[in-house]
C-alpha cells in the first residue's frame, strides 16, 4: 500500500500553514473624511471531497466552503472526523485534482480507500428517537456510541493553559492580516504549538488540524490540548471527541450542547481562555489551578 | 387560505426576541485560585424542518444546530432564502410539533404550503462549470442568475451607521448574558431597529429575521440596512441577496467570496464596523460619509 499523501510543502510538517488571503481595495469612512486602502481578505472558495474505494468509481462526499490551503488533510479530517475513515491504513492517496483548462485551481481533492467506500454511510449528527423526535439527548446518546470517553490523560498548570491563546495568536499574526480567519491550534501538556490551522470555516480548521495528525500518525490525541479561537459547539467538540482529544479550550463560550457532550465523553472543557482567567464547564480533574 | 402561522408570543411582533439560555456550574480559575458559580450558556439543540404541499406527506428537508426560539421564521427563512419557498402566498401553515411524550420539546416544525412541495430541489450553493469544476466563480455565475441585483435603495449618512453597533448590543445585552450567540439586526435607513434575532448559528440568526419580514409581508427589504454581530461569508451574502438587502453591515471582517457576491450584486457591504469608522468594501454610493 502506498502511502503517497499529496500534501505539498506541509511534508516538512511546519507547526502552522497559512490561511490563503487576498488583496482588496477598501474605502476607510472615518469622522476625518475618506481614505481609499488596500486591504487584505482571507480567501473563501469551495472544496469538494470526493472518495472512492480499489476500482470504484469516485463520489462526491461535501462540498464546503474553506480558505484554500492544507485540502488534503481538510478531506481527510473531514472524512475522519465524520466516521468515514476510521484508521491511516486504510488511506491510499489523498490528492488535489485541478481541471485540465486552470490547472492553478485546485478545489477538488480526491480521496482513495484501500477498502470500498459506501458514500451513503455519511453519518449525520442528529439522531431521533421515539421519545424525543429530533433532540439534543437523542444526539448524545448517539455521539456516546460513536465514540468512547477519552483517556485520563495528562494534567495541566493554570499557567500553561492561559500562555497558550498568546501561543495561537503569535503564530497566526504572521498571517491573519485579515480579522476573518478561525484559528485551532494543538499544544502539548507543556503549551508547545505543534499544529496550527487557519480556515474562515471554524470547523474546517479543526478538520485541517485532525486530518494532519492523522497522516503523521499521531492519533489519536489522547495527552494533547486543542485550542479553539472562536466558540465551541456541539460539532466542535464532536469532532474533538472522534480524535480522543482530552482537554478543549476555546477563547469564547460554549454552548449547551457542547457542554454535555464534554460532561458525557471525558472531555475537560474550557472556555473564556483570555487574560489570566478562565472557565471549566466539565471535568476538573485535569486542570491544576495552582500549577 | 389561511395564513394560520403559529408563532406564539411573537404574533405582537416585538422588535428583540430572546435566544435561549441555560444555566451551567463553572468553575473560575484565576491567580487568586479557584471559586464556583453559575453561569449562562446559549442553548443549542438541532431543529427538523419538515414541508409538504397539498395532500403530500411531508419531507424531512433539513436538521440544523439551532438556539431554540423563533423556529417557525426560521423554519420559513430557511426555506426562503434556500429558494424553496418564493412567496408568503404560497405558504399555509408553518407549525411546531412536539412529540406526544414530551409536549414541552418541539424540535420540529412543519412548513405546509399551498402547491406541491419538491423536496428534490433544495438548491446547493456550489456550483460547478467545465472550465473550473467546482469554484467561487462558477458559485458567483449561478448566484446572479438566482438573485437578480438590488435595488437602489437608500443613502445612510455615517453618523446613522456607526450607531447601529451600538443599538444591536443594547437590545442584545438583556438578553444575551453568554457571550455565544450570534445576532442579526434589521434597521430602517433612520438607524432604528426593526428586528433583533439571536442564535448560536450566524445563519439561524439570519434566516430567523428574513423569516419574520416574510411572514410580516415586508420583503422585499429593499430600503433596509442588515447588520450581523460576527464575520460575513459567502452564505450570508446569499442570504442577504435573496431578501435584496441593499447594505449589509458586519462588525467583523468579509470573506473574499462575500465581497464578491456584493460586488456582482451590487450590495453596499460594511466590515469592521465599531467605533467611530468602518471600512467599505463595494458600492460605497449609498454610503454619504459626511452625513
Amino acid at each position: 500500500m502506498s502511502h503517497e499523501h499529496t500534501l505539498g510543502p506541509d511534508r516538512a510538517r511546519p507547526a502552522t500553514a497559512p490561511g490563503d488571503v487576498s488583496p482588496v481595495e477598501v474605502i476607510v469612512v472615518s469622522r476625518e473624511g475618506v481614505r481609499e486602502r488596500t486591504d487584505w481578505v482571507a480567501v473563501e472558495e469551495p472544496l469538494e471531497i470526493r472518495a472512492r474505494g480499489p476500482g470504484q468509481q469516485p463520489v462526491s462526499v461535501a462540498v464546503t466552503m474553506r480558505t484554500p490551503g492544507n485540502d488534503p488533510e481538510l478531506a481527510v479530517g473531514f472524512l475522519y472526523t465524520e466516521g468515514l475513515l476510521t484508521s491511516l491504513d486504510d488511506l491510499v492517496t489523498a490528492r488535489e485534482c485541478a481541471p485540465k483548462s486552470r490547472p492553478s485551481a485546485c478545489n477538488v481533492v480526491q480521496v482513495v480507500l484501500s477498502r470500498p467506500f459506501d458514500g451513503s454511510s455519511l453519518q449525520r449528527n442528529f439522531f431521533a428517537t421515539s421519545s424525543c423526535g429530533v433532540c439534543g439527548k437523542a444526539t448524545l446518546d448517539q455521539i456516546t456510541v460513536r465514540s468512547p470517553p477519552v483517556a485520563p490523560g495528562p494534567v495541566v498548570g493554570r499557567s500553561t493553559l492561559v500562555a497558550l491563546p498568546d501561543a495561537l495568536r503569535r503564530a497566526q499574526t504572521a498571517f491573519d492580516r485579515t480579522g476573518g480567519l478561525h484559528a485551532a491550534g494543538l499544544f502539548d501538556p507543556d503549551g508547545r504549538l505543534l499544529i496550527l490551522r487557519e480556515d474562515v470555516g471554524r470547523h474546517n480548521a479543526l478538520d485541517k488540524l485532525v486530518g494532519r495528525a492523522l497522516l503523521d500518525g499521531e492519533l489519536p490525541l489522547a495527552e494533547r490540548i486543542l485550542l479553539v479561537s472562536g466558540r465551541t459547539s456541539f460539532e466542535i467538540l464532536q469532532k474533538a471527541a472522534v480524535a480522543a482529544v482530552p482537554i478543549v479550550c476555546a477563547v469564547s463560550a460554549p454552548s449547551s450542547l457542547a457542554v454535555s457532550v464534554a460532561d458525557r465523553l471525558g472531555i475537560t472543557l474550557v472556555g473564556f481562555l483570555r487574560g489570566p482567567s478562565f472557565n471549566v464547564y466539565t471535568h476538573p480533574e485535569r486542570i491544576d489551578p495552582h500549577g
